[in-house]
């Protein structure tokens, strides 16, 4: 009965970035993400020279995507950028709303968060800064370092992901580097039409 | 509309152990908690010397106490024993089915869950490792080390909390130290009444 249970202990290997165990584990190149970007063209000129970088990979633990339970992951953002803009995660709302939240493990990058109207905000993270995804915002990593962008993240496992608005819309800002530093200026793809 | 919102990054300290912001920070002494040790006598030991020491403190984030946000915490348990017994906290379980989480930041400790028949299983945390209690089980920490023991800890924000059935009832197994290591025994004063 007073056993130990591996079923109730997750591992954040904090030298390697690995979680263990987990039920997913992915990683997304490039070529994947390319439509994402703001700068298409740049995307096609790395993948054309035959690279497809992996832009990004997570692990994820869920036990039950139910109510009352907690999905976990951790995510590695590689440094990099397509034309002027980091590398970054897809993105994506939840189904239903439903919170989620970004700490911080290692490297530097951003959390861009934007209401269904499309008021955009955004948090910087650091190791021991989390940033706070309130229900119903949308939401999107970026890595605006030269290192590993490290974090953990958790949501209510019955919130659902909804990747299609980001794909049709795109997010109101994007993040770019300018005179070598992050900045956060307007979407030039986006689309503010009602879907 | 795009600046930074300070209200969506919540910063830990690493180094001090400091949660900012926090909607609540608390210290718990051990005159407040003497009933929860299994040996009340060696409570009273320590408190009839004038000393009343901080077994544990906690900051919390909560925006909304509503469905769909989470609530997210930093918890230092000093090192100490009443008896054999581990400093630890009070130990809780949820008005509704939800889970929680504790990530170990620093220091050695122990998540001890139990279900409502009154199983107990438990995790042994340290930096870098999560435990997980699953919706329904109570939950407790303990401080198994002779350092501070620190983690982070989020659950869903409408979970609420049940400290009576601990307060009565106990958990049924309790964490004491032997031969200098801990050991997860039998608690005497455990009662499996239903109440």
């Amino acid at each position: 009965v007073s056993s130990e249970s591996s079923s109730r202990a997750i591992t954040l290997d904090l030298k390697n970035f690995v979680m263990t165990p987990a039920t997913r584990k992915r990683e997304v190149r490039l070529s994947e993400l390319k439509d994402y970007f703001s700068d298409p063209e740049a995307a096609d000129k790395i993948l054309s020279s035959g690279r497809d970088p992996v832009v990004y990979e997570y692990y994820e633990y869920v036990v039950e995507e139910s109510a009352g339970h907690l999905s976990l992951g951790l995510t590695i953002i590689y440094p990099g950028k397509v034309g002027k803009e980091y590398f970054m995660t897809r993105g994506h709302f939840h189904l239903k709303p439903a919170a989620e939240f970004y700490y911080g493990i290692r490297g530097r990058g951003m959390l861009l968060i934007q209401s269904e109207d499309g008021r955009v905000e955004y948090v910087e993270l650091r190791p021991g800064v989390i940033g706070y995804v309130p229900p119903g915002w949308g939401h999107r990593t970026i890595n605006t370092g030269r290192a590993m962008f490290v974090f953990f993240f958790a949501y209510p496992s019955d919130a659902g992901h909804d990747y299609g608005i980001v794909k049709e819309k795109g997010f109101a800002k994007i993040v770019i580097e300018e005179k070598g530093r992050p900045k956060v200026v307007d979407n030039p793809k986006y689309t503010s039409s009602t879907i």
